[in-house]
């Protein structure tokens, strides 16, 4: 498979950086063809602005999503956007690598995904979810963070991982077709020891060898919604951003 | 009241553009002072990294929250980041004016978070939520979207608000120890006609002239979560990060 992996941690000597040179030793080894877009590395500016596009179809007014649209017709997209859109159409799995910094992604992974996921290519024209742009394709989070486990979950001070990740692997991964594999989430990356730390390359290293046969998780179709865009009478919410939130029954 | 307005939309034609010049003219007229951070005027530079700190306590690597925490007490944050924390804690009300951008803020306003709500200012040394370096402030989330209204909610494509805005109402500003009010939000933006944006703009003005009293969103306070981080026997979870997801009973 292809696969593209986009990494974000300002810092070479991190557990990141550490996760990612192991990410790649064992992907080679699985056969796969691997593609690193590394953010810091680049300087990749994640402002998205009316530079994105060589061209306008509207001088007067930016309408950011418009503009996408009209540079994926006319191929006039600045040429770092283009050349991460490039990468992102060719992957069979893509895996964004990044610590948890306030509930999601640094600011230089959500610049990326800004100005990447483009209208017209992860969606537009109705198309979204498992219809989106990008569908076919796999994607997982990989992250670290300094809170315990048992923060990260019902009941916890951190709560649910599903609601917390929610606007990554719902609202923007599964948005544009993607089949949202569970998250690899290292906790307390901070104060854990060596032991520890090996132990999570070594889980990680088994969910890369499972990447094409691990279930992703499961959120509604489009065609489970209505013309009203909600949930049609008779479907059951499955997905955490479906349920209604009120005191526990 | 000190009001401070974080401001991130790259066009100055826009809805939230307009949404920010009638913040201006109530809030005045209610007698607030109000500062403004337009962050794409400013050019603000959302990319967390080794040159945020004029010295460095560990050189050889960088933990960004230590060094936070360290440029704290040494005063040493470069300018850019010490201007925004002077503002911050001058403030009596922030006031997050934005996009919704893939369920969640454009990349330069999470860059501001991330730079921003440092260690020793936002949190730290076991103070968060009700405890947190923040407290006795209040903030709301202003953002406007594409999606209709019936899309954001319980059996809704795009899902419930409560869990949408989780990470930035709950991992960020409660967590910083804010009163977070309940989010204006502006539906489908680029579809409505004049008179339903007045509407908007009605409404707005209303929710500016009761910032001072309207009840803030109900989380959780520390004392409610035991040792191990969860919530407390016979603690009923009121948040939606707290609670169980699954098939809805």
């Amino acid at each position: 498979m292809k696969v593209l992996i986009v990494h974000a941690h300002p810092e070479r000597r991190s557990f990141n950086a550490a996760m990612l040179a192991r990410s790649l030793a064992v992907l080679a080894s699985e056969g796969h063809e691997t593609v690193v877009s590394d953010l810091y590395g680049m300087g990749f500016n994640p402002v998205a602005s009316g530079s994105d596009f060589r061209e306008r179809r509207f001088p007067e007014r930016l309408y950011y999503d418009r503009e996408q649209k009209h540079s994926v017709s006319r191929g006039s997209f600045s040429d770092d956007i283009a050349a991460e859109i490039a990468k992102l159409v060719w992957c069979d799995v893509l895996i964004l690598h990044f610590p948890l910094w306030w509930f999601s992604v640094p600011a230089i992974l959500k610049g990326w995904l800004d100005r990447t996921f483009a209208n017209g290519v992860a969606y537009g024209g109705g198309r979204r979810y498992d219809t989106g742009g990008l569908r076919g394709r796999r994607a997982m989070v990989v992250t670290s963070t300094a809170a315990f486990e048992g923060m990260c979950g019902p009941g916890g001070l951190v709560g649910e991982l599903d609601v917390v990740l929610w606007p990554i692997q719902n609202g923007t991964l599964a948005y544009s077709g993607f089949d949202v594999l569970p998250p690899f989430v290292s906790y307390s990356v901070s104060f854990v020891d060596d032991r520890t730390r090996d132990g999570y390359f070594a889980a990680y290293e088994a969910r890369l060898r499972t990447l094409d046969t691990t279930a992703p998780i499961d959120f509604h179709p489009l065609d489970d919604f209505g013309p009203d865009w909600r949930l049609k009478p008779g479907i059951t919410p499955r997905a955490v951003g479906q349920m209604r939130s009120g005191p526990a029954s």
